[in-house]
């Protein structure tokens, strides 16, 4: 601790910046604007504009949260692009997770614009835009790279993440230097052997760098993120100490692990064969981007031909780590995998930890595995897994490394940028020069002045349900969410157009209320709830349609309320003929 | 673990064993049936079935399933209680946790039967009794009773749990030896001083237990289940180092825990508010039981007093600990709460951990008390929370103390049970002495010889959905989990009876679907597709209704799909006039 104060009075004392301070009164002001990522963990998309140049780091999904029924994915709201579209030079991405790129096919669609991305990120988004019958110009970036996107000078640093090629960035511009890690951890023995570049981040540091923004997803983890290393121990062990068939699930964009996985399986004369879309895909892309290169292809085995082989000669490596429905390990429990029939000792290995929200269903999925006496093992109970996000030791070293003037945490909920926050400050950074921003906010940087405008643009989330973007809103939820609970009911009537009276007999129609079926009592007596609404209707002089409408609707919620204690949504029509 | 192995071969070679052996072949023969709580959490119900008499041990509800869309609770199917109807002598209950009494409304409802509990969970049974208007015999039990009920002579021993009064029952009677743990943990320094009475549980070892059945929650974890008194430790430290106000969600029932909130607040001056209506009903009926005898009735104070006493005076117990909607923590985080405003550097602590499935309700909660600046104390973070099943190392020391001839793992996952299984065996239990029982099967034990009857009974989840018990299936859920996917659409149509031709103008509603209003476009094209229907159906001379129905609903289905990729239910209703 004694260290890093040690470090911050060195920052505040060294007479360079004073000069420095004057220098910065020349610097045209800029603006950082997050469009996602702020307050939640998922679609991370920031936006630095300086001199009307516009710069976009990220442009990612969020899977929906709680209560977002049917909704697809979530995106960032573009409406700043789409206004802006002639400043924005480029769009630079950190790594080739979904919450980083998935918003790519909706922002093309609105927008031009060139992208620069490492080799495996840049094949997942190409793969993206294939599906979408979309193209862009491609700039495929390595760590090291510096290059110029308009009046932006942007440099690549290798960090370490759960995917390969992850980067951090350095942009330099005439307002300033901002530096943004990315999503990341520090791994000192990384399985592809390419160690985060503490080096550079220190160099630029040097330089000094105006903003830092600042990966938060682990802030709450005390200590340092274990080393993929220690997933490889386990997977030995594993190897080891088995002669049954393996079976490992896991997120398909771990190349890194992957390829452990079938170097383990190689050393143990075991061939590999792979299940899962997502996994044959980011496998293929693999093969073509060289991160196979030392795998002979002769061990890779169709999935249809592993219960060929003996149970010591062949691992699977499948999706459904996260209990995903459709997902390869999800149709092996339920007997529906067209290759893979689960068998008695099988041992299967979630290299994953649960996605909060997917607690319940990874539940249900592992019991089913031990209906089958499969022997399962957990990241909970064995090491087969590591966090790809910095902890607290880790993040206190990359502020200490880059020591920035104003301080943006950035990727996480609420409660993570809040305790980063602290975190810097505990490291010295006075809480003024700290920015707690929500998606839509802009921090405006003038020279040595700073302000945040809060709502600067809209930060909403926007819905992607089916084809349509943004076409589901809260009233769409909340019916989606009554339907959910009780079902409807259908009252329809055909009544005359001049006297008001019933010209058919009603007809009621539930869905999701009750078993109709068994419970006709029921449906008659709310049938005659109806034809008494209809008559003190028409007895005190045939209502309007509205009214008669009210009073359809609240008759029936009356008398389903007191008869089941359920409050279905009543839907009337009424048909004047 | 040499002990334990040794001990096993103990009782193994014990000649005693082998004169009981014959005796046993006298004996008549016993079931034990669960109803609930086995491959589940919640919805505890065993039945001890024995020369035409049955006892019952615990009668709970367990909470909705994933997917169980608008299910307010699952209780245990009572068909084979109502078809032995007059065999039910009585119902023991080991604790006042809901998984364990919820059920008993429903079950007084279909049949008469006398209760035995601690006077907590009594006082429990009894409000849910006046609440739904029924009436039982009652009879109150304390650890150390012993008292006949039929043939049975049950009883109750000393656990400890996360409830007061938590006790294990011994049974026996003609056929056997019965010994049932309830929930419960190991704690040597408990809040209220009553250590589980192990020496109990040893003596009845000694005298032969015949079948076991243990909880299993928490096998998984490895050692041992941390005492109450390490939460006593982390209150102290909250209360010794802040003169801020303290509000501290629980779970209403553990009394002990609450008490130890109200006295740590005594010792610093502070009064305590409660809130939430069933923390308000545990502290009445704890003050009544005498549990707060010590506790002069001064210390308390109205919520809605509470802002007229300094920060450091007041401490607020609340409900709300799991993100529960209507709860008061819920109501103060959303500005809702009548008479708490929750202000910057408030003390929030979730004296509490997440029940699975509960996670991201929290963390949205927990995101909003940030936003709030209030200081919140998790769990995860400070040990003010602990488990009240048994780890691993505890579950090896009950098995170890009761010896018994038979082991049925009680209360888990199927993971669960498994792994309990796993646990007995490596402690030297042959696997063909511990049996894993489904809700429904039933172990017949007859003389030395056993027997697994699967799906003796029904062992179905009941749901409960408003006054509906058992009035929803899967058809009905299926409906509501698609109703929630994407809505649905109307069509409504008036024809003529004889010619079929269209007497009104067709009605398209649509709910959960689009915000109709901004997609009017779509809507028309939807109705020009009715009348097109309705026109190839009637130019194809009149359709009968049935074929009518399911053009409507196919062309519809196809319009929306190519049109949004949405799948909303269809619901066609054809009105002959």
């Amino acid at each position: 601790m004694a260290t890093y104060k040690d470090n911050s009075k060195k920052r505040a004392k060294a007479p360079a910046k004073a000069i420095k301070k004057n220098r910065e009164k020349a610097k045209p002001p800029f603006r950082i604007i997050p469009l996602g990522g702020m307050k939640e963990i998922g679609k991370n998309c920031t936006l630095i504009e300086c001199n009307n140049e516009i710069l976009m780091i990220d442009c990612g999904f969020a899977f929906p949260e709680y209560e977002m029924f049917g909704i697809d994915i979530v995106i960032p709201d573009f409406t700043y692009i789409k206004k802006n579209m002639e400043k924005i030079k480029g769009l630079i991405i950190t790594h080739g997770h979904e919450d980083h790129i998935g918003g790519i096919p909706y922002l093309l669609q609105e927008v031009s614009v060139p992208i620069y991305a490492s080799p495996l990120a840049m094949g997942l988004i190409e793969h993206k835009l294939e599906e979408n019958y979309l193209t862009c110009e491609q700039h495929v970036v390595k760590a090291g790279d510096r290059f110029r996107i308009g009046g932006f000078t942007v440099e690549a640093i290798q960090t370490n993440h759960s995917i390969a090629d992850s980067l951090a960035y350095s942009v330099k511009f005439a307002g300033g230097h901002v530096f943004h890690t990315g999503d990341f951890k520090i791994d000192y023995s990384p399985l592809d052997g390419n160690v985060i570049d503490l080096n550079r981040f220190s160099q630029l540091g040097d330089q000094g760098v105006d903003v830092l923004l600042c990966d938060s997803t682990n802030v709450l983890r005390k200590g340092y993120t274990p080393s993929e290393a220690v997933v490889r121990r386990s997977i030995d062990e594993i190897f080891d100490n088995t002669e049954r068939r393996i079976i490992i699930a896991t997120f398909a964009s771990n190349v890194h692990r992957i390829k452990y996985f079938i170097e383990a399986s190689m050393k143990h004369h075991r061939r590999i064969a792979v299940s899962g879309r997502s996994m044959e895909n980011v496998l293929a892309l693999s093969k073509r981007l060289g991160y196979l290169d030392d795998i002979p292809e002769s061990v890779f085995v169709d999935v249809s031909e592993a219960k060929n082989l003996a149970d010591n000669k062949i691992t699977i490596i499948t999706t459904g780590s996260q209990g995903e429905p459709m997902s390869a390990l999800t149709r092996m429990a339920y007997d529906n995998h067209k290759s893979v029939k689960l068998k008695k000792n099988d041992v299967v290995v979630f290299s994953s930890s649960p996605i909060p929200g997917n607690e319940k269903v990874i539940s249900q999925i592992v019991n089913r595995l031990y209906e089958k006496e499969v022997s399962v093992v957990l990241a909970s109970a064995m090491d087969v897994h590591v966090s790809g996000h910095a902890s607290s030791e880790e993040l206190k070293l990359i502020h200490t490394l880059i020591r920035p003037k104003y301080f943006v945490p950035a990727h996480g909920e609420y409660r993570h940028l809040v305790e980063h926050a602290k975190l810097a400050h505990s490291l010295g950074q006075p809480n003024e020069h700290i920015f707690l921003l929500g998606n839509g906010d802009a921090l405006e940087v003038n020279g040595g002045s700073t302000h945040v405008e809060r709502g600067y643009t809209s930060g909403e989330d926007v819905m992607v349900d089916g084809y349509g973007v943004g076409d589901v809103g809260s009233k769409v939820l909340n019916d989606r969410k009554k339907l959910s609970q009780s079902g409807l009911i259908t009252v329809s009537v055909a009544l005359d157009r001049a006297t008001g009276s019933l010209m058919a007999e009603p007809i009621l129609n539930t869905r999701g209320l009750i078993f109709e079926e068994e419970h006709m009592d029921l449906i008659r007596e709310a049938i005659s709830v109806i034809y008494n609404t209809i008559g003190k209707s028409t007895s005190a002089g045939a209502l309007d349609e509205a009214s008669l409408t009210r009073a359809i609707k609240s008759d029936m919620k009356t008398f389903i309320y007191n008869t089941t204690k359920k409050s279905p949504m009543i839907i009337p029509v009424i048909l004047y003929v």
